[in-house]
């Protein structure tokens, strides 16, 4: 059923975040590359990207800069001192204007393809033996071909896993993509998941107007973050008209006469919710599926991640997993980034490894939450000495004066050495703010280097310094107005 | 004349940045501190702060979240899918919502003062021999003290440069003060003096809708800056529709039928300009005319700056001067604060010297400039051997999907050891992004070390990352969509 067989240098198979890094920076040391990913628009085209950029949080803060906007013109602009007179919307616009930057965007990573001269298949890629690849167009009257490779890269992502009682029409019951597309608000949304993708959704949807429940199944909310930030995430949630319920396990979800009826099961018994849209957001799981061929045998794990050692290598020789594919570090778009420019090095004879200990994490709602390093509850549990300072931004200047003072610095240092040890992050523009903190962890730096750091002032980043200094009982302004 | 005297560790003159910082330091140090202020409110009330959080860059930066929010209403609603029929200004209410947030953090500064028992005298201060101060109250009715202590703390910051060419009348000339104060939008203004005060406010009231005009003696654009940033930032601010007239030196300016009539000559020869309000920002000059009785014997400079040494210690024993005051280093805020602290621990025995090479700058216009570290064209100039690599925003995915992709990041190191040299970021959140930046000179950081750092994606504190990777052609993107 084959016809063609090209040799190149590498094989990188998906173009998302981790797949174009390692197909661009293998082009860039000089291999011969060639990329295959199967991603498919709305409207049946192809285009670079991956499921991050196309329809994953790329899109996703896109959208929520548009229902900022509208938030904050109908509660926010009467205090500015701006009135309007009728505010409407026109949801398949503002769709549009997400769409049309994701093809900006599309097209600069197509133009540096172009430049870097490395091959596209717009296919779907499957793993042989003998590091062989089988690229099936996804132009079905085009047929399969045969591309072999000294070095195969697997990128394929991971894809929202699907859950038994509430099966996705795309109509009613929605997963994360479709949810980027909704050509009208609803007005009553409920979230399966109050996870990262979850949050992220009730952020537009809840801005825009839709009375939003988000049902999850933990007792804990956000358990992947400090403790304390999960509780001042909860917090300014609830207060932006959030309804979180958490211990909340949905057991069916049935359209019906134009709605969609859930049950779910919590503590205190079973509750029904009927509301106009259902999304499921419940975790991802990674797209290894299809991704091998019984032959190559290519070893998973019993979740389905690819099986890879610390320099990103496969059981296969010459073979390599990176990005939401592999059990190394969480689901980050740049951490498939920064495994894409490590395994391309690797190829070409580099040795760079990565440090996951200082690996940012982000959640894009508003206000922002990051963090790098420990949890205090991880510290505590390892019966580390530490000690621990947080700043309000109630308390910052710049905060207060942009009004957006929701939100909290977190710094956590070893109590002896003062070496910064986690920084955590709750308010506006924290994934920003977050990266000083990165730099300060990549130096082992200690609180006191924070400390003695000029920050400027008005800035949300005076912050952290205020809470690197509230650690030696010197912050001007911690004691009040907490 | 005075009746009381009361003896203090340390009296701070002035309640700006540095004055408050300096005093609350030196009490949270155990210092039995004073702190003098005379600033009065339009209404006559006093309060902390100073000219910078009452009426200078706090200010500014509060009624430019507003007027942004009214720009983006007015230009980007529609493209958002957002439509509304009216828009309506009320500039009394956005005076208001301004003056509320100084209010709050003028409370906030009073709540801390209050915790530390500083005791306020809302006072003007004047320095006497001996270590002594006159503290003359606002309030006329009540008399003049004298209060002397060991340590004295001169804070009272710089004032706008007054114009004989253009008498200042606050209501057709007005200075940078009135400028935040104005309850009608002028149709057409005219701004003497394109420096840092000047484009703040012309990015204030230009995005209301006044028809903004730029006046400056100097021949090049914000001189101060990297050429390559300045030359940018002129792009950016012309775009934005600012008039800026380098080269244009203002002979005359005269209230003429309820509209200012300007005078101004350039290359070209004379011309005058008809406006509806004309703001004079040119510059600013330290606060020293009545701050010493002549008997002190303070050693001022021709210009009227204090004269310190590199501890800030003025030629009198005991007596510091921190802030616009003096000549170390530039006249921001941050700068102040510094010193504030440093002084503060002097007194109590701690020596923590402020390195004025890593104190970063910023212009708050939208989009923001900050820097940290040389020029290029003062490096080139001083011979060093260096590298430079830029990036421009308009490829970084976080700026294209929140719609603020002007601007770029530049990065200079030195050719031989890659320590950096200098960054300078134009864009939005440039304020925030520089802040790694200055954790990284601090560092002695190599170029080398911001590009091993992981930035999390999308986020703009990419574009540091890329330019450091630019600087060993690794950028992945750099070389795409100038």
């Amino acid at each position: 059923m084959t016809h063609t067989q090209t040799h190149y240098d590498v094989i990188v198979i998906g173009a998302g975040p981790a797949g174009y890094t390692a197909a661009l920076r293998c082009a860039q040391l000089g291999l011969k590359t060639a990329c295959i990913d199967n991603w498919l628009d709305k409207n049946g085209k192809s285009g670079l990207g991956g499921f991050f950029l196309n329809a994953g949080c790329l899109a996703s803060i896109a959208l929520l800069e548009s229902a900022k906007l509208y938030h904050a013109l109908v509660h926010d602009a009467k205090k500015h001192g701006i009135s309007v007179q009728a505010i409407s919307l026109d949801m398949p616009q503002m769709i549009q204007r997400k769409d049309d930057i994701i093809e900006t965007l599309r097209l600069q990573l197509a133009e540096a393809f172009d430049y870097h001269k490395i091959d596209r298949y717009p296919a779907r890629g499957k793993l042989l033996n003998n590091r062989q690849v089988e690229a099936t167009p996804v132009d079905d009257s085009k047929l399969p071909i045969i591309l072999d490779a000294d070095n195969i890269i697997l990128a394929t992502s991971s894809t929202p896993v699907k859950l038994a009682c509430a099966p996705i029409d795309n109509e009613f019951i929605i997963d994360s993509v479709a949810a980027l597309h909704l050509n009208i608000i609803p007005k009553k949304l409920a979230i399966i998941g109050a996870g990262v993708v979850g949050l992220e959704l009730a952020s537009i949807w809840s801005r825009l107007g839709a009375e939003t429940i988000l049902l999850d199944a933990q007792e804990s909310f956000l358990s992947l973050l400090d403790e304390q930030l999960a509780a001042e995430a909860y917090q300014i949630y609830r207060t932006q008209g959030l309804d979180i319920r958490m211990g909340s396990r949905v057991t069916s979800a049935k359209k019906d006469h134009k709605k969609v009826t859930i049950n779910y099961q919590d503590r205190e018994g079973t509750h029904t919710l009927r509301v106009d849209k259902l999304i499921v957001a419940s975790g991802r799981t990674p797209n290894t599926g299809n991704l091998a061929a019984p032959e190559a045998d290519l070893l998973l794990d019993e979740n389905g991640y690819v099986h890879v050692n610390e320099n990103c290598r496969t059981n296969l020789p010459g073979v390599y997993a990176i990005g939401d594919l592999s059990l190394l570090g969480p689901m980050l778009a740049h951490k498939g980034i920064e495994e894409g420019v490590f395994v391309a090095e690797q190829i070409a004879g580099i040795h760079n490894p990565i440090d996951y200990d200082v690996l940012p994490s982000v959640i894009y709602t508003d206000p922002e939450i990051a963090w790098v390093g420990q949890t205090e509850q991880a510290l505590r549990a390892m019966g580390e000495s530490i000690k621990v300072s947080s700043f309000s931004l109630k308390t910052n200047a710049r905060a207060q004066a942009i009004g957006k003072n929701e939100g909290l610095v977190k710094i956590i240092a070893h109590a002896d050495t003062d070496t910064l040890l986690g920084v955590h992050i709750i308010g506006t523009h924290a994934s920003e703010l977050v990266a000083e903190a990165v730099l300060a962890m990549e130096f082992s730096a200690s609180s006191e280097d924070l400390a003695r750091t000029i920050h400027a002032h008005p800035t949300l980043s005076e912050a952290l310094h205020e809470a690197a200094l509230g650690l030696k009982n010197r912050s001007l302004y911690s004691l009040f107005s907490q």
